[in-house]
């Protein structure tokens, strides 16, 4: 179980589509990928522990790896100085990109 | 002078302000910051070899640090696998944040 301060996800400055950025870093310091996330999307990452975005292109909540199995585990949740970014610390099974490469920034 | 493959910046996909997300990123892996870029911006990044950026705020082009003093030099500019967000690999001189921490995700 994650744990966030409290109201922290209602302090986010959500866009006009009512997403935030979210960037996956590794442990290690790669970043993997820039990702956007709803409220619900976060709601479901700190219930869950796994990475949820939504899918601008496919217009749905999406658990990051449900289909490829490349699943984000998420150690930490951070929100940047003025809120309207957020930073996924993960744990990542297989390759990020859906090229096949680590990080989408390979 | 930072060199890209030619077209990289012409093949982004700018949103519907003309902007993309930048992750600002230290050497040693620190998510510094996320900002955003217009083509303008980019390409004073990559004739100067420091990080500029779009104010959102204050609607013009910033050079990080003008100010401040705190200048990212920009060692690299990657782009990720569908060209829609762009990180800046960095030397940050001082803060990278407005508040004094290193990074806004502190």
């Amino acid at each position: 179980m994650l744990t966030l301060a409290p109201g922290v996800l209602d302090g986010l400055k959500y866009d006009e589509r009512g997403l935030v950025p979210v960037i996956a870093q590794e442990e290690d310091g790669t970043v993997l990928m820039l990702a956007w996330a709803s409220r619900e999307a976060l709601d479901a990452t700190v219930a869950t522990g796994y990475a949820h975005y939504w899918s601008r292109s496919r217009r749905e909540l999406w658990k990051k790896g449900a289909t490829s199995g490349h699943l984000q585990e998420v150690v930490a949740v951070k929100v940047d100085c003025d809120a309207d970014a957020v930073l996924y610390l993960v744990r990542q099974t297989g390759p990020a990109c859906h090229t096949g490469s680590r990080s989408c920034f390979s």
